[in-house]
């Protein structure tokens, strides 16, 4: 019998953060695709649009009117998911497997900058260093209200990705409560803050304890480019296809060189760092298929961000700053990845490695395919 | 302040099968959609197309050709995510974050029925007590199957959830580990059976143990009609939009007038109300928005089926056969729900609440519209 070999034989692999596992099938990727195509994403975007709700000076669908913004503007949804603390208690289930509990919050919307056809990949690093401060100053903001315990910010790209305008924005969405999944993922760091350390000269914690994150970047960091599953590293940040991927260009983007429990705790090296990190991923996931790439990002950091403010040493500073990029597209711009059947029922499932993924995504060059052919 | 009301305040509730949040957002039904619309879902297919590899006599996409089946027929996908036991070990992890096991199975493609232009919502009740019993012999086969510990039936249908073919079929997995999802439902329904009872008449586990499903199904039963999330009820299946319901019509379809753990369990009169019930819930989604209504369906049942054919009283046997139907449509046949930003990184969010969906599933025909304008 052969032995096992990732690029054939079907597998399953753990993720730590949230103990669930990813089926993947490498040779599937063989298969012919006779199902529905993307699309194609719009091309030459005028650069101000007077139907686009996001532009300057421009009207939203709620009825109020935008600022001629100069760059970056923010504004709460007009349309929140979370209307704002405090609300009324949440009545007694009427059994106690129907468990309710109330959530208040706010949701804020970004604008990224003031034209219209730009996206991140096509912002300056200037630019995109505005949209950090921002995504600072936001978290810092709602943290400090009373009643918030958690900032997800988060950016919906592209159609297919049920984003209703290409302006490029992202969103913040301020709960009384840590969503399931940071939940989760921070559950699993305390657990591995508490286990025996894996021998090695990661960086640790805040009271010295493992750091599930600082480790598992360490690691990668250190393993041969060609072999890995490193996309680009700069001074601060590693972007990687993390081992459990479940989106076929899944990247996983934080910081490497010391436990960072939120964008708070960047210093000004590392916000720079950021930057070109967020710049070269956003441009090579353009490149990959010569359009502007959707995605679903989440940024997943410390919660109770109040606490931070005066650098409290709390148990959250476990939480170890990274964001995520779940994008669909899998073989070209028009056919996507679809999780449903099995992958609702039962388990995501891919059909190619995180290493075949980070070839992919490495080869690619870092300049922006519509500025290389000017 | 005004007193608690699920229908105008955002809430979360909590899924006692996954232990997973999901936020109530109701007032969010009234923001306007600009976003992208699913196009129009084929009609007047054809009772047989040529180019349609799962018609009786076609040529597959692999090369094989389908005898002129009268019914039902079942193949081995050409195009399996996993192959067949043994496979090689897995090596061992280059660092203990990354964790591999092998996982090996068969994937099976199984027909509705021969024509080509009919869904399970539109086939005769006997016809759809073929697929059960297809069902069935399936599960058996795959179960006696040396080293299967988890046959997942499931079907995918409609183009926006990545189906590839109009042609009425299903799939079923069978792998030899136990998926993330049944797995943790599993964990869910141990841990309740060890806990104390809730007083009430609900049908109990086969050690007379407390089962999770049966006291939630029990319960809902009770609720009066008007008030609760029942879409349909017959002899021994109930159909309902779960407390904890995800997608905007979703519906969890179970028995529950006893413990039954697979499909294998169910005696002739039950499989009967399970046609009925299966038929009823098709046919009122494809009411809702006069379209083929997309949706993933899965069935979760006992792991180990091997253990099951000589009726052992296994502790497998506390789970309790039910079918999660995820379908993605919210407004129209055209506009669905995107689960992506918050939800992708977050946790799921819901548009309008599983009692305001159960209202609308119930006051729908159960005759079909194309049947009724004849
Ligand atoms: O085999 P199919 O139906 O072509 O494929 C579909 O269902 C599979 C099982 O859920 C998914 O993995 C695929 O992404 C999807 O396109
Ligand atoms: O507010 P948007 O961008 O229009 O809405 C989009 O993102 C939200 C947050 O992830 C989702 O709940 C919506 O389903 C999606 O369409």
């Amino acid at each position: 019998e052969s032995p096992f070999d990732p690029t054939s034989h079907p597998h399953r692999r753990l993720n730590p953060l949230t103990n669930e596992y990813t089926l993947v099938s490498p040779h599937r990727m063989k298969r012919p695709w006779q199902g529905q195509t993307e699309p194609p994403q719009p091309a030459d975007l005028p650069q101000y649009d007077s139907k686009c709700y996001l532009c300057p000076g421009n009207q939203r669908a709620g009825g109020a009117q935008n600022p001629d913004y100069e760059q970056i503007y923010v504004f709460e949804n007009d349309y929140a998911a979370v209307l704002p603390p405090p609300g009324p208690e949440a009545p007694s289930a009427p059994h106690p497997l129907l468990k309710a509990e109330p959530a208040q919050g706010g949701c804020d919307v970004l604008t990224f900058h003031r034209r219209h056809d730009l996206t991140l990949a096509r912002l300056s690093l200037e630019d995109v260093g505005e949209v950090i401060e921002e995504w600072c100053k936001i978290y810092e903001k709602r943290g400090k209200q009373e009643g918030i315990n958690y900032v997800q910010i988060f950016e919906n790209k592209g159609a297919m990705m049920g984003c209703s305008n290409p302006h490029p924005h992202g969103q913040v969405w301020s709960l009384s409560t840590v969503p399931t999944l940071p939940a989760t993922e921070l559950a699993n760091l305390v657990k591995y803050s508490l286990s025996k350390p894996t021998p090695s000269d990661a960086p640790r914690g805040p009271k010295g304890q493992p750091c599930l994150l600082c480790e598992y970047a360490h690691f990668e960091v250190g393993v041969p480019l060609e072999e890995g599953r490193v996309v680009h590293k700069n001074e601060h940040w590693v972007a990687l296809v993390p081992w459990w991927a479940i989106w076929p260009f899944e990247i996983l983007l934080l910081p490497y060189k010391r436990h960072v429990p939120s964008i708070l705790h960047l210093n000004p090296d590392e916000k720079v760092s950021f930057a070109d990190a967020l710049s070269v991923v956003t441009k090579r996931y353009d490149n990959l298929f010569s359009c502007s790439f959707a995605y679903s990002m989440g940024i997943h950091q410390r919660p109770l961000p109040s606490l931070t403010l005066d650098i409290a040493n709390d148990d959250d500073d476990i939480a170890h700053l990274h964001l995520h990029f779940a994008p669909p597209l899998l073989r070209s711009a028009s056919i996507r990845k679809f999780l449903v059947g099995f992958e609702l029922m039962a388990e995501p499932q891919r059909d190619l490695t995180a290493e075949q993924a980070a070839v992919r995504l490495r080869a690619l060059s870092a300049t922006h395919y519509l500025d290389a052919q000017t």
